[in-house]
């Protein structure tokens, strides 16, 4: 194996704990700075590394007669290693770890070639905000579907090898491309592949997860679900624009207008609440709408709202106005979708706690 | 160094792309894992490795003249690899990562001893769903100030030798402790520490945030917020309940009771709206009234209902019934908080869409 003459020491992951050599400098150049890491983390190394390699060499041969075709064990030991066993060893429980293993290795090998789709939300467009779970499972996936809400940025953390499958869709034909979307991804999961089905924000609010989902349980494919942060939570968060807050808003709803011609089919009356924050998902076509007619139904006029553009990412604009003045606003200074539109007394707490410069 | 008989590779951390050699095994005893694992990630490596290590020592000397004390240049070290220039120089632009570090030496030492805080949500329980910024942080921070419902996993991920300070509260006297919680980051952050304010959830979601920077900002304190997985995503993710669907919900709330001896105090006629999905945060103990009020103010009595225990975590259990029935039900298997709430046709789909088992 050609190693270079690296200047390396182990620590944990800090995704997983998993036992990594940290390569700052390589041809020696550099020193002082992996000295000066190691000396901050050397206390993390697991103290018991030599056991897990031992444990798992010790399996090595029976391994490969059980599993001879190599992409398959590479999901063997890939497995292993995002299981319970490390943390076993860790733990000084080998017993407990060469029985997980030889009950990895006695599954019927059709149970270990069956597919499985990940749900996952990407979160709002900064790639920071993927979970660990997300990231680790777009590190897995063998094939992964996303749609036009994906960020460029988090696409590239998708294992390179990786089948790409855009399904981003125009607003007009969602019903076709639904089935088209569902059907995909029983077929692929099917033929015993990892498919990630990867949403911009959070599949479960207004990423039509359930309906994607339903027919994966009607076929009997094995699925996760993993959350992601939603636009509202994140465009918040950037924006300095608490949701909730003692004194402004004991609750927040989410809501998206049903957009036919640039107007908006909702509930009014229900919406004027006092103490309540709204955020409008994809709302920005119907802001005229939406200006008017919380006003026509009661809302005060000088109530303070925000429009976020690319909330999150460098795009990162934030439009404050009240509800009189925002048709005019937005048409001074247009915004880029996707935006969302936050309604209520927190948005004027944005003047003092602004701190993202996207 | 001490470089124990290691069979590694290199590759870029999935957490930020920066070079890190995996060392599955030790003592050359499992060659084969490590090399199947290579050739999946072969491709993956830096070209441009060496140069950022030969970049990084050109510039050794300057920096330990300048930066005499030891963990201060730790830091100034840590910040370089967290910013852009890597990236640059992967890219090839030597040139524009030399002005960063140059610009980056030439700071006024007391801007670069300047303390932060920094406003995290751990999410709903499982460490899974942390985000990459906010383990980043984690791993960071130099003194950690955390609630009660950040869970023991999560604080295991914290840097081991932060200091960590834990200021979960009983609910009766919050005016006082969320004082001096303010105080104390102030003072913190005036030493020049990073400080971590880590939460349960989402900051802005009922997470007190907005009231927590406000002083901050105050006093002229640089912050960042860091959002999270709410509790309602995270618990409706793992217990197969979309809290939004084109058939079911258009909408989704989310609010708090404020708890007064068991009643629940909410403008009960706002909530009773169609095609919505409601989530209680901290409502177990309100259970019974909302059931009630719900159903006095219009709902129908056979709204479906459910309770998610501890959400997300290995303790996680799902108590599913309808609104006249939920009380009783409830009784019948206590739950142990945190729980949330979720009141809509929604709930149904957790039937077929239940996959976790915590």
């Amino acid at each position: 194996m050609d190693q270079p003459d690296l200047c390396s020491f182990i620590m944990p992951s800090i995704v997983d704990r998993s036992p990594v050599v940290i390569a700052i400098s390589s041809s020696g150049t550099s020193p002082v700075l992996t000295r000066m890491i190691k000396e901050l983390n050397d206390t993390l190394i697991p103290e018991r590394i030599d056991e897990l390699a031992l444990l798992f060499g010790s399996y090595r041969e029976r391994v490969s007669h059980k599993i001879p075709e190599l992409s398959m064990r590479v999901r063997f030991w890939e497995e292993l290693l995002d299981s319970e066993v490390p943390e076993m060893v860790y733990a000084g429980n080998i017993a407990k770890a060469q029985k997980h293993i030889e009950a990895a290795l006695n599954k019927k090998s059709t149970e270990r070639t069956s597919g499985e789709v990940y749900l996952v939300g990407a979160g709002p467009g900064d790639p920071d905000l993927l979970t660990l779970r997300a990231l680790r499972l777009m590190y897995k996936a063998d094939v992964v579907l996303y749609d036009r809400l994906v960020s460029e940025e988090i696409l590239k953390r998708v294992r390179p090898d990786a089948e790409k499958i855009h399904v981003g869709k125009a607003r007009a034909d969602h019903s076709i491309k639904q089935e088209t979307i569902n059907d995909m991804l029983v077929r692929i999961a099917r033929d015993g592949k990892k498919v990630l089905r990867l949403k911009g924000g959070d599949p479960f609010i207004f990423g039509r997860g359930g309906e994607e989902l339903a027919t994966l349980a009607k076929e009997e494919i094995p699925f996760q679900v993993v959350p992601g942060i939603t636009a509202a939570s994140g465009c918040a968060a950037y924006a300095g624009i608490p949701l909730t807050h003692r004194d402004f808003a004991q609750s927040v709803r989410f809501l998206t207008g049903q957009l036919k011609d640039g107007s908006v089919d909702l509930d009014w009356e229900s919406l004027v609440v006092s103490q309540q924050t709204l955020v409008f998902y994809m709302g920005s076509l119907g802001l005229q709408s939406i200006c008017e007619q919380l006003v026509v139904h009661g809302m005060e006029t000088d109530m303070p709202i925000a429009i976020v553009q690319q909330g999150t990412t460098s795009n990162q604009k934030v439009l404050v106005s009240i509800l009189s003045k925002m048709p005019e606003a937005a048409l001074q200074s247009p915004l880029k979708p996707p935006t969302i539109i936050i309604v209520g007394r927190v948005v004027e707490l944005s003047k003092s706690l602004t701190w993202f410069q996207g």
